[in-house]
């Protein structure tokens, strides 16, 4: 049965480590849905977090495929975490969809970022679910441009 | 002279698109210091933001070599953009830390997200300066874990 994964990879901060461990998901034709990557507290690491799709025991063979990688120190599949995502979104056709957007904005606690001759870029951090509703609000007033961090994940404690 | 970039990049949802973009950096031995990518209001398209270091003569060359892959559509180098970064971040070494690190909370109207026996889970979104002084002052806490999205960043109007 096909099903949403999130791991969270450790690695070293070294050239090409993300070419070397996305392409473990290419090879066996795995989409990744989402996928972030910062460094940590201490510089010489970084973490991503990873959204894929698939069964369960093509996970774990990535998992372990992943774990033998030398730059990758740490893969955890997250089950009981922190979910969130950010977008930053410019909708808006006209003067007059403005105060309509500004409502959906209030409604999500959205901050307006910048404002054009006709539209709005609003940013927005939350579950990822809450994320989706309120491309979907916006829908309706044309979605000019926008981006997405992709799940940022944090296992609770 | 090496300067920091933010690029934005338009892709098709292909398997082994993130592969073949994250191959052009590491083929000229460029880091590539955040990253990340999802879907956008197209489900065929995503948006990724990418953070590098170099000189500006590489990074064009980067520009031109991307744009001749079959599965990207569109590569912009940010320079007037809204930049956001989303950090979940776990610190605390004992009860008695837990009032100064609400302080810092307070401080920067950081979320707290959940709360263990010596640690709590704090959420931030902000420009990317907030968030390193952000880290910067949790530093005497000790940081358990954290993970952030690296920049995601859209151009102004």
């Amino acid at each position: 049965m096909s099903q949403q994964y999130v791991l969270s990879v450790l690695v070293d901060n070294s050239i090409g480590v993300l070419g070397r461990v996305t392409g473990l998901f290419s090879r066996r034709g795995y989409n990744i849905k989402s996928l972030n990557v910062a460094e940590t507290e201490n510089p010489e690491f970084s973490r991503m977090t990873i959204v894929t799709e698939g069964d369960s025991a093509t996970i774990e063979q990535i998992e372990k495929q992943l774990l033998k990688l030398y730059d990758v120190t740490e893969v955890k599949r997250l089950e009981d975490a922190v979910c969130r995502e950010h977008i930053l979104i410019r909708a808006g056709n006209s003067p007059s969809s403005r105060q309509p957007i500004i409502e959906i904005a209030n409604l999500f606690r959205a901050k307006v970022v910048n404002v054009g001759e006709d539209s709005l870029m609003l940013e927005l951090t939350g579950e990822p679910e809450k994320i989706s509703s309120f491309i979907g609000l916006l829908r309706p007033f044309k979605i000019d441009k926008m981006v997405r961090t992709g799940i940022c994940a944090l296992e609770r404690d």
